[in-house]
């Protein structure tokens, strides 16, 4: 890795490797590293797409750090988003290091290191905004910045190449909920000491303007207050809290009172509003359980589900099949969230279904009532040209909004070639004169996750499921008579001894038989073919078809020599290789095709 | 179906049935039918959604039409959109019928009735816009509107109860590309006269204002030609005629040679171009594969793969996969389409490899060079205003998009009891004073297609996939004796015989053996039990998980009576419900069980 290359002074670069985060939208995690130290910024989780059938979770391979586990000198955390913190709990199993983060960040946190077993050995640091922290070669510092979330932060790291700004999410708000400004004053006092390198957030590089302020969706929200005459849904992201915070103030204004749904809604405000990050009247909260208890014009509901998730509360209510919450005509529903690519279709389910129970429906597309959190065009050149950094290189999104950051950072007058943009795994060397990105050095990755207690997926899981779901199986079984001596007799000839052939016939009484007649001759028991198939075909063309793949098969074995016909592996590999070729002609179709040899 | 119902006078009432893109986009297809008479409008497919793996075409189930070959006068097309033509070739191998249709049109469906044997047949009858044509009870007026293709026609049908319009896809067009306006004469002439119903395209009902001329993306591809000194290459659907035109005008004002790669594109380029519908001077077209054999900025390459679709030629350029066109550094390509919802992901990740080419890229976004071919709220206001119907009814849209356009009918002044939203398979009966919608009374459905020489996927096919995708599959084989004497007392005492137990000796030697031992006794062959799985695990613990399976299976097996282990099925539900709960409890997963059970 980086010790490979030559540099001009050890103390004077740093390595920077994102694991992840640049190429893809979440999955944020960089490492910042010089000879002797290293740190990390964040640690994100990221959702599967629906190309990764039964995946729930993604996580970034952490080789690289489990490698160098004795120069980390700490884990920063910009916020408490999943796709910044979800990978925490897996990490620390793995990993012994100190976390850093803003209080809120680690209340979050919390719930699933508890989860997961590990908050025990967890080692977390409270810092705030305005705090310095010594690692080693690193002096981070942490700026509060406005996010959709709060308490969070960017860190600037003194390097000995310089500083370097990770802007984590961020957008420049003007009016914030909470009244925290994002801070430009030491934004603007780091710009002119000199930034070596701006690490910055591109995930909505590509929209133009300015994203507005939180407090933008306020009047659309009471707008809808004042028109819903029964009850009100309003359904957003757990860890909204501005947003959820204008709910709250709206419903004590509309004399509504608040249902709170959903698990990790009533931890967030919980957490949240204990912390004092919520301003929450208890009083007016009641169990979501008694909501209809109430008259509808009296309650407000909080839940989840804005991205069509099948089990999320709006979902089941859409289906009618929430125990205790029930959307019925005149009721009003809105989405406060951002639609994101990918979820369309599901939210669109929801959407419709709702509709069906007469409910009134609001979301981003024909009302105002979301704002993004992440800084537009402007916001992202306003930060580079407070930062005003020597050399550039853009985080967060796919390669075409790092394109698009890059773009902006040039017509603010960064030059193209100071700018840099890397993906996942590829390693940038900062010098204080230079900074180049070299090939993929660090080994990243993703770990994919199935069910609960964590299983990780290989990809040669996946891409069995992948080919599953498209064509299904097709399962040829094949009863070959074990004929020890015979095949003894061959093995020796062949130098090789087929130990599977005996093994199997343990126990039966099958190998007292003669071996005389021509059926146990070949090895072949006739008529012991069968082939099952499923998520492949199911009509009346069907048995003709799997009819003919049995011939098939049955001549495959038939023209093996006997040698070849105790190698399973060779059984195997020429009847998938024939039936393959017979469903592919037939039907352009490629099932999975997966030979069971059983020997008696 | 609707003779069950009391009519007050037999010819006094039409039923309208949608048996397809009432609740979906695509698949269109709507039934107009009396007492004597019916007549089909469109015959439309639609591509299947993410959640469908493994499918590659839904045609409606026509079983409705079927039922009634001897009542149905015709068949009539709006235009040539696959949404609206692609299931006639499907539609016409199971009904003798007369199609009417656009010159155009009927060019464009010809092809696919060719490809599928049934053009021979086909009754294809080509009508103009102004036509009129007698079917039965229905009298039919075709009236030219503007949309993506040329061509369209929207469909007024004199009927017993008056007169109903049927909109197809229109948008009003102020300066069409081929100068060709909705005939917005006729529509109000027919609004003067009274129209009974509207039944109109509600696509883009959720769209504010009007939407743009075709022409306003000139200015924007204009712009793009004049910047781009390398290649060019312009991306839309085969069909988007208009838009396919005015490249080729911008091709030959900046002096480009036109390369037309994919087989669809080139066989609508050239019908088009016959049939008059396309301006184009053969001396500037060359044929794609001596696109190299020019200088890069004398040539642009017409293309499809606006979706992200992996095998159309824009997907293979991205991964530098095509056979004779290449995407390099300075090149630019233009997306000239709709980002149909669902296909952000694909389209995304070929933008990102030809951004890692090096090329530039304008899709609808970044740019001003995509607008719809659907009307917008106020183009549905201006149809509404200008037919002023009796009764409205929205088609073409998911319900969101249905239930929006019906708002849209009540703030132009429809009374909302005479606005009818319904869905597929719905009957919908017009009187000439009333009309109702009643539940579902036609057998409406989707046909899932799989495959070229196409097979019918049932749906418990696609359940299958589904969870081969989610979870994979595990089949437990075992091998039982198939103790002849044994089960025929057994049987005997059940009063059941069970043939399958001594079918499968024949032509083996085992059947010969002593059945003394216990082993033989218990029908089991002990040992021979092997757990295959695909797309389920693949890790270090699956070995264990496996071997715990294998002894479940053997207790499961120990624990049937004689009786029940000559009933193959008994055996093969005991051992899926035994692992189901192992697997369930285990791993929260439920793999597709698939127990198979062979007797030697």
């Amino acid at each position: 890795m980086t010790e490979d290359l030559e540099f001009e002074g050890i103390k004077e670069s740093v390595s920077i490797i994102p694991l992840g985060g640049l190429g893809e939208f979440g999955l944020n995690i960089m490492v910042y590293e010089t000879e002797n130290d290293l740190i990390v910024i964040d640690t994100g989780f990221m959702l599967p797409s629906s190309d990764m059938p039964g995946v729930d979770l993604i996580f970034p391979d952490i080789h690289y750090l489990v490698e160098r586990q004795e120069k980390i000198r700490g884990i920063l955390l910009t916020h408490g988003h999943e796709d910044h913190i979800g990978a925490l709990a897996y990490v620390l199993r793995q990993l012994d290091v100190p976390v850093y983060g803003t209080q809120l960040t680690l209340a979050i946190a919390t719930g699933r290191l508890r989860e997961y077993g590990v908050l025990g050995k967890a080692q977390l640091n409270t810092i705030a905004p305005g705090d310095t922290v010594e690692l080693g070669d690193f002096t981070a510092e942490f700026i509060h910045v406005t996010h959709s979330i709060p308490d969070s932060v960017a860190i600037a790291l003194r390097t000995p190449v310089g500083v370097i700004v990770h802007t984590g999410d961020f957008k420049f708000d003007m009016t914030p909920v909470d009244g925290k400004l994002s801070d430009v004053q030491t934004l603007a006092r780091l710009g002119s000491e000199g930034v070596q390198l701006l690490v910055s957030d591109s995930t909505n590089a590509e929209r133009l303007g300015q994203t507005p302020s939180e407090r933008s969706i306020y009047g659309a929200i009471d707008n809808i207050f004042q028109k819903t005459e029964q009850k009100l849904f309003l359904c957003t992201f757990s860890s909204s809290l501005h947003r959820i915070q204008q709910f709250i103030e709206l419903a004590n204004i509309h004399r509504r009172l608040v249902a709170v749904a959903g698990r990790s809604l009533i931890n967030n405000v919980r957490t949240a509003s204990e912390l004092g990050y919520l301003d929450l009247n208890p009083d007016y909260l009641i169990d979501a359980r008694d909501a209809s208890q109430f008259r509808p014009h009296e309650v407000m509901v909080l839940t989840t589900g804005s991205q069509g998730e099948p089990r999320s509360a709006l979902a089941l209510m859409a289906l009618d099949n929430h125990p205790f919450l029930k959307v019925e005509p005149g009721d009003t529903v809105v989405m406060s969230a951002r639609i994101i690519p990918g979820n369309e279709k599901a939210i669109g389910n929801v959407v419709n279904h709702l509709l069906r129970r007469g409910a009134k429906i609001y979301h981003e597309r024909n009302a105002d009532v979301h704002v993004s959190g992440h800084g537009a065009s402007e916001d992202l050149k306003l930060m580079l040209n407070l930062l005003q950094p020597k050399f550039f290189m853009p985080m967060h999104g796919e390669y075409q909004n790092l394109m698009r950051h890059a773009e902006l950072a040039e017509s603010v007058g960064i030059p193209s070639e100071n700018i840099k943009v890397a993906e996942d795994g590829e390693l940038i060397h900062l010098t204080p004169e230079t900074c180049e990105v070299f090939g993929r050095e660090g080994r990243s990755g993703r770990v994919l996750v199935d069910g609960k207690p964590e299983l990780e997926l290989e990809d040669i899981v996946l891409r069995d499921r992948i080919q599953l779901s498209e064509d299904g199986i097709l399962i040829p079984v094949i009863i070959l008579h074990s004929d020890t001596s015979h095949s003894t007799v061959n093995d020796q000839q062949n130098g090789v001894v087929a130990d599977e052939t005996s093994v199997t016939v343990t126990g039966s009484t099958e190998s007292q038989e003669p071996t005389t007649d021509n059926a146990s001759k070949t090895g072949l028991n006739p008529g012991q073919i069968e082939i099952i198939s499923r998520g492949f075909v199911y009509m009346d063309k069907s048995e003709e078809l799997i009819e003919e793949a049995k011939e098939i098969t049955r001549r495959v074995i038939s023209n093996l020599s006997d040698e070849q016909k105790h190698e399973t592996e060779i059984v195997q590999d020429e009847i998938r290789g024939a039936l393959r070729r017979f469903f592919s002609k037939q039907m352009q179709r490629t099932p999975l095709i997966f030979p069971v040899v059983m020997r008696v």
